[in-house]
């Protein structure tokens, strides 16, 4: 089951840090690449830092949102504190087993996107963070697996109780 | 078992934004509070709008951050990418049902911070946000409670499949 980001309403010079953060977790907690109507070479670059030295290989790509959107063969989900709660619907969502393209937005989204998804969740209905929204979603989707995913990179974290432990390879 | 997020390390310009996604998830997931070593002001403002409308009371305190987690009675936890993995040690956390601090650094942090608190937790061990850790880790604390939360506020959402509901009382 594999998911996807459709990142939306990206404003560089606002949003740089808070997209970037969340291009890392989509990588971190389990999901493939990220989509955006413009690519933000700044944010692309920083993901490819982290992956030179941490494995995985997240994709980027450029695409016009609404046709993005309306060809994804799977479960398309809004990520939204005005949506359904989490908890009705994430049964529902797994169970159909489907790959999921999580829209998120920055700021307002066009009001048409919540025709246009199958989902609108809510994690929780409190305005807080897209960041922490699609954390939560991820780790509800692959329910804590995704954090045990080996990424085969140069470095690896030995977890460990009082330190740091990390082996280059 | 309440939870209290000790935020280290923030810099004002850098990490405003960064700071006030922090406060908001913590307030939205659960959390009773965060103490800082220096209060920005611009991020216990946008507190206060959100809380205004939305409702709850998220406090913030000013605190020398060896003192106040030294002081802390229960159970201490820094969240870190290098600690354990959350699904080994949340368990042992739930269970002994005190109240938890928890350590959320910006950047580096003090190497003596992880000899002071009882456990260092990876939300992953791979880099991605203090953000994310911070809200799975709360959903894993709470287990999903938090999210159900009244907050009482002037505004409240009805959850809706297609559109956005909101009622003012």
């Amino acid at each position: 089951m594999k998911a996807v980001v459709l990142r939306l309403g990206h404003r560089p010079f606002r949003d740089k840090r808070v997209t970037t953060h969340l291009a890392l977790v989509a990588r971190a907690l389990g999901a493939s690449g990220m989509a955006m109507e413009e690519l933000d070479e700044r944010v692309v670059a920083a993901l490819r830092d982290i992956e030179s030295r941490w494995g995985g290989e997240f994709f980027f790509l450029e695409a016009e949102w609404r046709s993005y959107l309306k060809a994804w063969e799977g479960v398309k989900v809004h990520l939204s504190m005005y949506g359904l709660p989490l908890d009705e619907v994430m049964g529902e969502v797994v169970a159909q087993d489907k790959d999921v393209l999580v829209v998120v937005g920055a700021g307002k989204v066009p009001r048409e996107l919540y025709g246009l998804v199958d989902y609108n969740i809510a994690v929780g209905s409190q305005p807080h963070s897209e960041i922490s929204a699609l954390a939560v979603f991820l780790d509800r989707l692959y329910r804590g697996e995704e954090l045990r995913r080996d990424f085969e990179g140069k470095l690896r974290v030995i977890p460990s109780q009082k330190s740091k432990k990390v082996i280059r390879s």
